[in-house]
This record gives C-alpha cells, structure tokens and sequence, in this order.
C-alpha cells in the first residue's frame, strides 16, 4: 500500500470516529435521526471545511472526494443502531479519536504551508482542523464546548504541540515525511497520557475572585 | 412574465417568510430590535451563503442583489409592528415557509450542480441552502435546533427527498425545467403532509438506555 | 509616524482590547487557559474573518499578518495573569473598546466598499467586522449575544450610523480620508454616549402579548 493510500485510510478511519462522537452526542441529547446525522456530518468535518474556508481552497476537500460525505453518514447509520455497543467501547473510541486528532491537525498544518500561510497561522488552522469539528458539535448541540472546560484532559494542547513540530520543520527545511510520522506520534502519544494522567489546562490565575461581568457586548 | 421573472418573485416571497420566522423567534425571545433586525437577516440568508461560500461563489448571491439584503429587512420591520398578526396567522406562514423551503432547496442543488459538485455534495448543499438560516438563527437564539428536535415535524427531510430528486436528474440527463418544478411541488406537499399529520423522524433504534457520556471533546 | 502607521497601531491596540472582552468572558464562564485563549482569538479576528470569507479575500488579513493572530494571543496571556486588573479598569476597558468599534467599522465598510459592494452591503459587512467576533464570543460561551439583549446599550447602532456615512460618502464622491476620520469620531461619541445616557433599542411594538411559539423549524 502507498503512502498516499496509508493516509486516505487514516483520513476515512480518523472521520468514521469523529462522525461517532458526534452521533453520540445528539443521542445523549436525545436528538432524532436528523439530529444524529447532521451531529455526525459537522463532527468529522466541521473543522477541515473552516480550514478550507480561511486558505481559500473551495470547494473544501470534505466536498471535493464522495467518500468524505459519505463515511460520516454511514458512521450516523451505524451508531443509530449500535450506540449502545459504542458506548461500552468508550475508550477504545477515545483512542482511535486521538489516532483521528493526530492525523488530522499534522495533515492541516501541513495543508495550511504548502498554501504560503506562515508559521503562526498554519498552527492555528492545524488545530481548528484537528478541533474545529467538535467545537461546532457543541455549539449545535448547546453544550459547553469540552475543549474550554477545566475538567476536560488536554486534547488541543497535544494538536498545538504537534502543529509547532510540524511548522518549525518546514521554516528549518527539515524533510516533511518523518517529521510528520514524528509529529503524530507525539500528538498521538501526548493525548493518551493526558487522558490517562488527567492532565488539564489551568484556570486563570488567581481567579477565585472573579469580574463581575465582561466589558462590552 | 417570464421564467426567470417567476423565480425571483418566488426567492423574495420566501427571504420574506424565513425572515418572518426569524423575527418572530427574536420577539418571542424578548431581544429587542437589533436582534430581530439580525435574526431576521441570519435566517434569510444564512442558508445561501454558507452554500456559496463553500462552493467559492464570493461575494455570496444574498450580496449581489441588493434585494436580497433589504427584503429581510423589511421583513424585520414590519413583524416589529406587526407579530401579533402574524402570531395569530401562523398556520399561513408555515405554508409560505413551506413555499421557501421547496424553492430554495431546489435552487440550492441546482447551483451546487451547476458549480461541477457531486450528487451527495450538491444534495447536502441544496438542504443546507433550505435550512442553514433556520440553525444560525436558533444557534444565535440559544434555542435547541428545531430541525434535531424529535418533537417536531419533518423539514429537511422533504428538502432532502426534492434535492434527490434533481441530483438523480441531473445525473440521468433528464430536462432540468420539469424536473425542478416537479421536485420543488413534492417537497412542498412532502412538508405539508409531515406537518398535518405530524410525521417525526425517529430517535437512535432502542435509546432508552442512553451512554453516559460520548468520547472525546 | 505615516497615516498608514497610525491605522496599524490602531487596529493592533483595538485587537488588543477585544481580545481582552474575550478572555475576561471566558475567565467569567471558568473557561481554562484554552478556552481563555480561544475565546480571545475569536472575538478580536472573527468579524474581520467573517467580512473577508464573505467578499472573497482569502486567506482573511487576520491570517495575512502574523500581528494580527499574535496581538490577541498575548492579550489572552496578560488577562490570564492580570484579569482582577482589568475587572477594576472596566470603564477605560469599553471606551477603548469604543475605539475599536470605530475603528472596525470603519475599515471594515471602506474595505467591502473597494472590493465592489453596494452601499447596503458594505453597512451590513462594515457592522459586521465591528461586532461579529463579540456574537462569535457569545455563542462559544453559551450566552445570549449581548448585542440583541435588550438592557444593553446601543453598540451596533453607532457602528450602522458609521457605516451609513462612509457608504453616502462613498458613493457620492466626497473624499474619503476626512470622512472616514469624521466617522470613527462619530461611532466613538456615539457609544460612548449610549454608555453614559444608557441608551437602549427597543423591545418589538407592543409586545407584552407575545407569540405562543414562531412558525417553522
């Protein structure tokens, strides 16, 4: 198998179990069949439509390739039927969702330098890739998106981590493709022990006393 | 009057209609007139414009006719006096709205296809150009999206049915013109039924027993 | 120091303060140090991104210029530390914030204007850049868009009123520099009166009787 097959499994593989935290979701919220299937389809590629939309590469690749449309559908499909299965498997689906947050912000950075954006923002648009996709999924489904909430294991701290590597590479000219294979690995490997150590971000410091309200609206 | 004359009457009677919808949800709301001004826009428009920016047609079409902008706003103004009547015409609305519903899901697979997109591409652009504005507009509203909620009738999925519909035309070599009449009156009669006989889709296949929480941020 | 050195000090302390209602926003909510970071990028670039997705310049200038990512970067970092600070300084806060209202408004219509938009148009986008990061902030943090609430004051108003007088100008030829300056002032003296007065848009006309529920999904 290619190296270019290699990645398109990964992709289809990575947006399967997107699509499946999605439609998990919107059944936990005891969302219809509609509500599983647009959860699914905005969870897998939510965030690689918003990279596309920033570099300008329109028709984003979630429409450009059938298959990208078709796998989250079928994975909405799937879990109608088979929630109750997925949801004794959490952790194994926590862990090919990690494989799928790797993939996706080394692909997306990637993506975002080969269109000439620097180094700061082929981060940022490596990350919105990788997490991009959940963020929506919350917004849609009035939950408080898990990547700002204090008692969630860092999960785009490991992307940011992986994206850096991968820019720092490319403005050094160090080859791409182990640089790549190193960079998931590390997001891959750094979500897992952050899941498993319970590794969170801070709140503010010293923000026992908080503000009474933000400045304007 | 000609075809074309039609079809534009038709789209300003249907921003009208989405844009009463949206309004009448800021009032109910208790927003005041910024925000019936803005829901009033967003559920008009939201819908084709994220179509055309995804399909790379900048600036989207709500921008290059004026009308597009001011007949929403109109709308606006005119449920900020008039939403009592409207409230008490309800039924009448939502068969209007059933009117924009199969106009622009209609419109929307037809331009995805004219653009060079896929059948699933231009199918789930055609909803999104139907039913986008209606999920911005209940996103802004903090409100539940309608479309997901088990409890109410069928929408996209009449949308959905019209945009199959055209696509499979499309694909087949049939004449546009007929097809797209005929798709838009089924999508029209579609809706209607769902709503007079309250057909709902279903919730996740035995989802009594619900997952405790879904992986992944 | 040139013109065109003035606006971009200007702009990057109007970012500065944005991002600055974004973090103290996420530090309210107990968001942690990435919801803080997030919430500060999205609300100083999101209506520039927004304008400029929607008439085409992609990458948007907020990923055209590494200032404009970093600048809210680093304001999210000084909240992180410095937020019981910044909750004391709450007035200084909004009248900068009035600044960057102006400010936005300003260069957000001026630019809609150049890209060839309608005088409508360019309002609506002009207002846009000014406040569509705050709506983003907003609905990120699940609270209801201070800009439709209706016990605040007038923030979209004086930037429309901005607008409107760049796009007559525009369009009747007058010299654009001393307008767009007699703009800003405008928008500025505008809110910040609004502030002072507490000025407030109305509720919809009559609207103790409100609607039971608003028609369509």
């Amino acid at each position: 198998m290619s190296a270019h097959m290699v990645q398109l499994v990964l992709e289809l593989t990575g947006l399967f179990v997107f699509a499946i935290s999605g439609a998990l979701m919107a059944i936990r919220k005891r969302f219809d069949a509609v509500g599983i299937l647009i959860l699914a389809v905005v969870t897998a590629l939510g965030g690689g439509i918003l990279r596309d939309l920033v570099i300008g590469d329109t028709p984003p690749a979630a429409f450009a390739n059938t298959s990208y449309l078709v796998i989250p559908m079928v994975a909405a499909l799937v879990t109608f039927f088979a929630h109750r299965v997925f949801a004794r498997l959490a952790f194994t689906i926590l862990v090919f969702d990690a494989a799928g947050l790797a993939l996706f912000c080394v692909t997306g950075t990637v993506k975002a330098l080969e269109y000439g954006l620097g180094a700061v923002q082929a981060v940022v648009l490596g990350v919105t890739t990788a997490v991009g996709g959940g963020v929506l999924r919350d917004v849609i489904a009035r939950e408080t998106p898990a990547l700002v909430q204090v008692d969630t294991d860092l999960y785009s701290v490991p992307a940011a981590a992986g994206a850096v590597v991968i820019a720092v590479a490319w403005h050094t000219g160090v080859p791409l493709p182990p640089v790549a294979v190193g960079a998931a690995v590390l997001v891959f490997a750094f979500r897992l022990l952050a899941m498993l150590r319970h590794w969170h971000a801070p709140l503010a410091w010293r923000s026992a006393l908080l503000p009474p309200r933000p400045p304007g609206p």
